[in-house]
């Protein structure tokens, strides 16, 4: 038994691409929830400022590109097993229906690009459109792969 | 007294820059605990790359990238009084010697800058002394403003 989950482990070591690496199914959950946790507070942020009587687009740019880089990394921390994490709340649908997860990467991608777009292009309104789009990202991927 | 509070809070609002905005305490120390778990992580990435047979750089230039990203993103993370969270390990001079603690936030960049010059331009040696300057510069910090 011990002999075939080394062989998966090292197997899954191969197949994933090298951002995905994790020594242990407990680092992979808490570097998923630490990438989240700051984009809570960056998408916070960016809210703060399109919620404001005079949005900082400047601002909103800064927090964009952050969330640019970070979203990136959120996707790689899903290695397989890693839902048995007691505190994750991960859907094996993660898994099981991969290829819709990963269309919900790219959308937020997408999502995230064009809000970054608006707000260093100073144009206010296809900033909030593209804020509005990012945030039904988000909770559209939650409602779909994340436990209650 | 909440009066004075609230006075305060909205003072350090306007003072700090909006980097380094929490609505809470606590939301600063979970701020800074989780970027340095992303620190620990690709550091550990790098130090794997460097100690194998075959060093890949372009990974280790990755990984150096995302650090330099969320190494400044560290250093936005201290807000006064946030020491005063129960698991924060800050000791109190990261506040009263405010301009020693900010040397080695620009040590760090200058650190992480080299690294990831020296892995994109395919600089083994170069890398591996960026890499441990970058190390000895974590350790130090952690020395001079973290408990233990």
């Amino acid at each position: 038994m011990f002999k075939v989950v080394l062989s998966m482990a090292v197997l899954a070591a191969f197949c994933l691409p090298a951002q995905a690496q994790f020594a242990k199914p407990e680092d992979a959950y808490k570097y998923r929830a630490s990438v989240m946790f700051l984009q809570s507070q960056h998408m916070g942020r960016i809210n703060g400022q399109l919620k404001s009587d005079k949005p900082n687009l400047a601002l909103v740019a800064e927090n964009a590109a952050i969330l640019d880089t970070v979203n990136k990394l959120f996707f790689t921390a899903f290695p397989e097993g890693s839902d048995m994490v007691a505190s994750s709340r991960a859907k094996p649908e993660v898994w099981s229906q991969a290829a819709k997860f990963k269309q919900y990467a790219d959308r937020l991608n997408g999502d995230v690009g064009k809000l970054l777009a608006a707000s260093k292009g100073g144009d206010l309104a296809a900033t909030r459109a593209a804020f509005q789009s990012t945030a039904q990202t988000c909770k559209a991927c939650h409602d779909d792969f994340r436990r209650d």
